[in-house]
């Protein structure tokens, strides 16, 4: 292994996540002299000491490899591009799973919401995630209860790709109920951490995991979030990314939406509804556009105002003459023989020619679409 | 009677509602003059020849007395100005009920929705129309079934103000069904129509009532739609006349609230979860403006990021030196001194001089709001 692999392994064990000081330090000496810097332990970085102490990145990369995990660094192939937007990238990541990593990221969307979710919420991060999955866009969350286990269900049950972003290690399994459910993300699709193995999850930890999940997706959507859901830190991280943010409206009677409902407010998010509708959001303009939601559309939908006021003025049984029509609708005579006409073409009205009625016709009613 | 006033009352029973060329001749002749020109009935005219024939304004006007319905006319101390914005406003209005209908509608918003409405919808439009009407919101609508009756039973709950637009004339109950909620409507607020009395309610009379619901108040909220609702038109009339339009999000199962998140994604409409984000929407900039919605706040909510860091790694017993709270944060000691300072000056830390711990307290867990 390279020393700088070795390096930026070492510095995923030693810093944590977001420190601007040791990142500004890496891009000015490499991650190799920065570890030395840190690990001499004089001024600034003193406060390395106790890690530094315990420190054994052999040790790290040899649990990584009893989980099946690989390190992926900045310049190789599966290093998803995208997380160099952030100020402070991840010094490495740390991945369990059979999928190229930045390829599963190219076409991904973040599925994200309460831990504390309602069965309405918990059920549509599913279908969303499987709708999304089934489109080939691979699902990514942070393996949280609720919403965040729902999407990575939900892309399971369609065989899709899904990927686990974590705020401990990857050999650690937090929280312990899903012990199973990241097992099965690992098989088929990837778990993902940019603190070394070992490392437990805390707060802040999940703060800046979430600002990985915003960085490495090309959109985010919040399913179901209360006013102080910690999903709504990774709108904020999307936001500040300019990745777009979708949030799914619910009913305005649960908290469990009233954060969505607020960052669609805000203008931060887009309210989405479906599958279709998130790609369209996120999807590149054309490719992946989405029609606007349609009622059914019923023949004489289209008509013109004054055609729909003509045929609402004509009878099923018997018929009216033209004056008699014009008498109806107040409209001028020229106006409603044009009118009449063209709904005869059409087949909404017939004639024995001297008066009209409405035709009876199977598409009259039939629903097209 | 004036003249002018009998001429603007035969115009409502002559000319249909938003007839562009009638419009533009009173404009012209002023309106006197156009009932002659109409009942002449050359040219253009004739097609008003059936209700030239027919024509007793005499008698509307008797109708409208037997239901203690008034004639309102431009230039009215009570004629609603704001209809005026209208490219063609009523030539009058019929009203029924006690309230001056100009002040009434000057603060007054349009709670509009489809007539076949889920009880989630009803009930919302209830307490929406409430909370509107408790804070001296004038609560208009159309009297149609759904969530229209159920906005106008809402405000009549809190004798609130509440006035009706009707597609036929204000003698008239439509729905039947509607009979007792119309009167109630007349015995405390308004029942309104542009249509004279004995006029039936017709489709193309709807889609026009619906244009001075959106003109008449200074916004409109659609609580539940279909993609296809009618309450769609009123959003059209009001986006067209800039008055600022809302729509309660629901469940996005439900088909009952997809026009509602359509109109809100295409920007047309924005999303309201109660009465008071909806009076944010339409009232005036800051004497009507009201806070966003906000979760619980905890103390501690308003920490410093590093000081929640160094919070986060302090335990509840025993207490840890300087030293261990920097290898614990890696954060530069000074930070972590200053951070251990203000927490105890927040009363969520204290120490015995060498070593800190969480402070247990009330407020520490309390919500304060």
């Amino acid at each position: 292994m390279s020393d700088v692999r070795r390096a930026r392994a070492a510095l995923s064990r030693l810093v944590e996540p977001g420190d601007k000081a040791v990142h500004a330090l890496v891009g000015e000496v490499g991650p190799v002299e920065a570890v030395e810097r840190i690990c001499a332990g004089r001024g600034t970085y003193a406060r390395f000491g106790a890690r530094v102490r315990t420190l054994d990145t052999g040790r790290d990369l040899a649990t990584a490899a009893k989980v099946g995990a690989r390190l992926v660094v900045p310049g190789d192939d599966e290093w998803p591009e995208r997380l160099d937007d952030l100020p402070t990238p991840p010094f490495c990541l740390w991945v369990r799973g059979p999928v190229p990593l930045g390829e599963a990221l190219g076409r991904s969307v973040a599925v994200v919401g309460a831990r504390i979710a309602s069965s309405y919420g918990e059920q549509l991060a599913a279908e969303l995630a499987a709708g999304l999955a089934t489109r080939g866009w691979t699902v990514v969350s942070g393996a949280a209860f609720g919403i965040d286990a729902a999407a990575h269900r939900g892309a399971l049950a369609v065989d899709g790709a899904t990927v686990a972003m974590l705020a401990s290690g990857v050999d650690r399994v937090y929280p312990a109920a899903h012990s199973r459910l990241l097992a099965r993300i690992a098989e088929t699709g990837a778990v993902v951490s940019e603190v070394a193995p070992g490392c437990a999850p805390m707060k802040s930890r999940f703060l800046q995991r979430n600002r990985l999940i915003a960085a490495a997706t090309r959109g985010t959507v919040v399913v179901e979030a209360g006013l102080r859901s910690g999903s709504r830190n990774t709108v904020t991280h999307a936001s500040e990314l300019a990745r777009p943010v979708g949030a799914v409206p619910g009913p305005v009677t649960s908290m469990s939406s009233a954060g969505c409902h607020q960052e669609i407010r805000d203008g931060r998010a887009t309210l989405v509804t479906s599958a279709d509708e998130v790609i369209d959001l996120v999807g590149d303009l054309g490719q992946d556009a989405c029609e606007p939601a349609r009622g059914p559309v019923a023949a004489g939908d289209a008509l013109l105002p004054r055609d729909a006021a003509v045929l609402e003025a004509l009878p099923y049984r018997g018929g009216l003459d033209l004056e008699r029509v014009v008498a109806l609708t107040t409209l001028p005579p020229l106006i409603v023989r044009a009118a009449l006409t063209r709904l005869e073409l059409e087949g909404l009205a017939e004639t024995d020619g001297t008066t009209w009625r409405k035709r009876r016709s199977r598409t009259a009613h039939a629903v097209v679409q």
